[in-house]
């Protein structure tokens, strides 16, 4: 798509530091890391968030992260990595895009549980169940 | 396995929030919950975590995913949904499971961006390319 940033770096009009690239795929460092190491898994082909992301092409991406994370692990000591895939809000960029974050001892990375949420469980439950 | 909680909930031996259920997979509400309607989607089957889980199960698992992300959006007025998922450190418990997690407004849940990986990038890209 003409305007969207992760199609450029595709299309290399924008670099990026790519640590991994198939026909499908491209894997570059997230430029804002969240941890050392931090990096995207992206399909070359545009599409917006899970909704209309093909199947086939949502396991090629799983089995490209299996091969990357041990390298993870070898290259940054990491001993975890979270998956983490945003869909509308709280997606910045409407490329669909996998964070692959290594992960370190005392890192910090778990969310906070959220008080509120947490007294209304049951009640929410009501609304799903 | 017998010391797995996660199995637990499937054999029904401890209650769960279950909003969904199908032959192979299970969801219910995570119990400290980062956001209002924060589930869990876990295979029924005992995997540890992504790099034991099978292909289809994975794929099983985002299909009821994109089934349950409209759910979300009309009975929790959810603007957004992020999948998370942990494999070993930051993983509490060590049978597969994908965290799903609604957004809303101001809810606070993006990572902070970690200044000292962002200052290395380019070094770390040396370790990773």
């Amino acid at each position: 798509m003409e305007d969207c940033i992760f199609c450029k770096i595709v299309k290399g009009d924008i670099p990026s530091y790519t640590i991994y690239e198939n026909d499908n795929i491209k894997v570059f460092m997230d430029i804002g890391p969240v941890a050392k190491g931090h990096s995207l898994i992206i399909p070359k082909k545009h599409y917006t968030n899970l909704m209309d992301m093909e199947p086939e092409l949502l396991r090629e991406i799983d089995e490209v992260i299996k091969e990357l994370y041990p390298k993870f692990k070898e290259k940054l000591a990491a001993e975890g990595l979270t998956r983490m895939q945003n869909n509308e809000l709280g997606q910045e960029v409407k490329h669909y895009h996998m964070h692959l974050i290594p992960r370190y001892k005392n890192d910090k990375l778990e969310p906070a549980v959220n008080e509120e949420a947490k007294e209304n469980v049951a009640k929410v439950f009501e609304l799903l169940k």
